[in-house]
């Protein structure tokens, strides 16, 4: 930080296992993400280069190799993992990974339909080789989930090897953990916290009042993703307090008074 | 493509007559613009310097060059047209184009009005020399123009020399084709799609929403505008059925019963 | 200008006292800021860092060096004033501004309880070696304040020695002058201007339907801010008659009804 502040919540470097930032990637160019990655790679935990956009990128090794170098774990969208498994193709995208030097699998049920024993046994099967996350919940708006179902999928998910489960919001922030208007399932969302290890979940938050939802519920600490490259700069002052919508929220109670 | 699956709808190369994407540049500076051909060059037919934008802009000629070598067809926005032709300025409006060596012209009269005939004959004349788009539908919201009357300005302008027809929509997608909200005017769009050549039409889409929509309803080469320059790349996988929304469009049946 | 139209608003060169065009700056890059400064630099006169964005932004002098390089005034956005002096640190605020060559400052009160009388004290105390801008408007949804505080706080503020006073909207233009929807206060605003000197004051005004707004009701050479890097060329047609919405309001009557 360029001036340190008291009562600026503490934030660990990377790697770290806690506040991580996934971002994702729709298509830059190799120097959007040099400019990314010198704006903000500092904060970059995750970068998803999101759903099939990978396939028809130009330069892409070039550009994961820019995103490596920062020091930021690169991952393809999952709707590439599901686009290959519905064409049995499996192994082909085991050597697309390779191919791109690529070390990071996200395991999805998005798009289609797969046994919950699947899914879980492509995740054993993967974190031997590969720092798998996995995401629930649908991409399809008005499919509801029960919120034994999340709590039961996200848990046997990461009993079965993924590093971080994601919560699903899409690139539109209005499925999955949030209503159709982007507002938060709070009495699903509690729930979840309630029953699934809280570091390990990773919150698709792509609206800023959805990511200041968090940080006030969370704290600076939170997973949040699904995050657009020219917002991780504004994410992060949200984390510390420095932007309005939670300037307030870190101080000491004596401080809010005495103004 | 980076990788070839199967069952992913066929693209034709540029230059081509079928599936354009035309993009609309509000300003870009002479490196955004190279970025942009960098990562998204590849699909991206038409470039149109949206409106007045090119007016006030630094660095014109380098930047249209750029588009050109990228096999981009650069042109102004109608808008500009119409400023000029308002103006008593057609004469100057030309050289103007020659001066920044552009040789596709937009006709519109989303701004001003103009005697169908008149405007017909603006895309006879300049049809000669410049390749030439022409646009229907007004830019204002709640002005309503009936079926019948849309699909007569398209035959018409088609037959006058345009190569493809502009549906309107404007940067907000919520006006002409779409409603107020952003919904498609599904009754106009199939009476046009029953009565005009739909190759020639080039639907303006600035929307996720509305791009999916038209893919879903008219394929992968469907003609598309008013494309932000970052969202080419998510554009084409919803073309390619490699983003969620259009994930099992073109799937042959088994394949999705069989999951 | 590429080509010099006539029934085009007159502008004033930088540096001008009307007319002015804020930007927010949310965490751009080095060469993004290079990027705007190719586009768009000859069109903006304040440069906010947004918020606390300059606290973990990287080469951030360096950034400030090319903005002030291209006759922009830059300065810290009134978060970050607040953000020092809620801690008792408004000394240490002094020094960051001397360490990242800063010579304007925003004095705000958007986040924090302060006594208006302490607030024009800092202007007071600041415009004797800095170019002071202040800001009057409460970040919190709902808060109304009345017209006659309004106009109260802005003229005691410009007294004091502000060389503007903003009326705060934010990022998302849906507070102080806007109701939620993003429409303006229409009463509120004709208040203002009946007992403000209306040169003086910046509008926050970042969507495109509020800076229309703002040039029609007051013409091209309204001061407007808080607008988006990729948007400034934009604002500039709508000043100037090039856009849609702005493209008849200009021209002498005649030449409407001619067409």
């Amino acid at each position: 930080m360029n001036y340190k502040l008291p009562f600026i919540p503490e934030r660990d470097d990377k790697p770290r296992k806690k506040g991580l930032t996934m971002v994702m990637d729709k298509g830059l160019s190799v120097q959007e993400a040099k400019n990314l990655c010198e704006s903000s790679g500092h904060l970059i935990d995750y970068l998803k280069l999101g759903f099939g956009t990978s396939l028809v990128s130009n330069n892409l090794k070039e550009k994961i190799k820019i995103y490596k170098d920062n020091n930021i774990q690169v991952y393809f969208g999952g709707t590439l993992f599901e686009a290959f498994v519905i064409r049995n193709m499996y192994d082909d995208f085991l050597k697309y990974l390779s191919n791109y030097n690529v070390d990071m699998i996200e395991v999805s049920d998005g798009s289609m339909h797969m046994e919950h024993d699947v899914k879980c046994e492509y995740i054993r099967k993967l974190s031997k080789d590969f720092t798998v996350i996995s995401e629930v919940g649908s991409k399809e708006a008005g499919i509801i989930i029960a919120p034994n179902k999340w709590i039961k999928m996200m848990n046997n998910e990461l009993e079965a090897g993924s590093v971080n489960v994601i919560a699903e919001a899409r690139e539109s922030g209005n499925v999955g953990i949030y209503r159709p208007n982007g507002n938060a399932h709070v009495v699903l969302i509690n729930k979840i916290l309630d029953n699934v290890p809280k570091e390990s979940i990773l919150w698709e938050s792509p609206n800023k009042s959805q990511q200041v939802w968090f940080v006030k519920l969370l704290g600076a600490n939170v997973n949040l993703g699904n995050i657009a490259p020219n917002e991780v700069i504004s994410l992060e002052t949200i984390r510390l307090g420095l932007r309005g919508d939670t300037f307030l929220h870190f101080l000491p109670e004596e401080m809010k008074e005495e103004e």
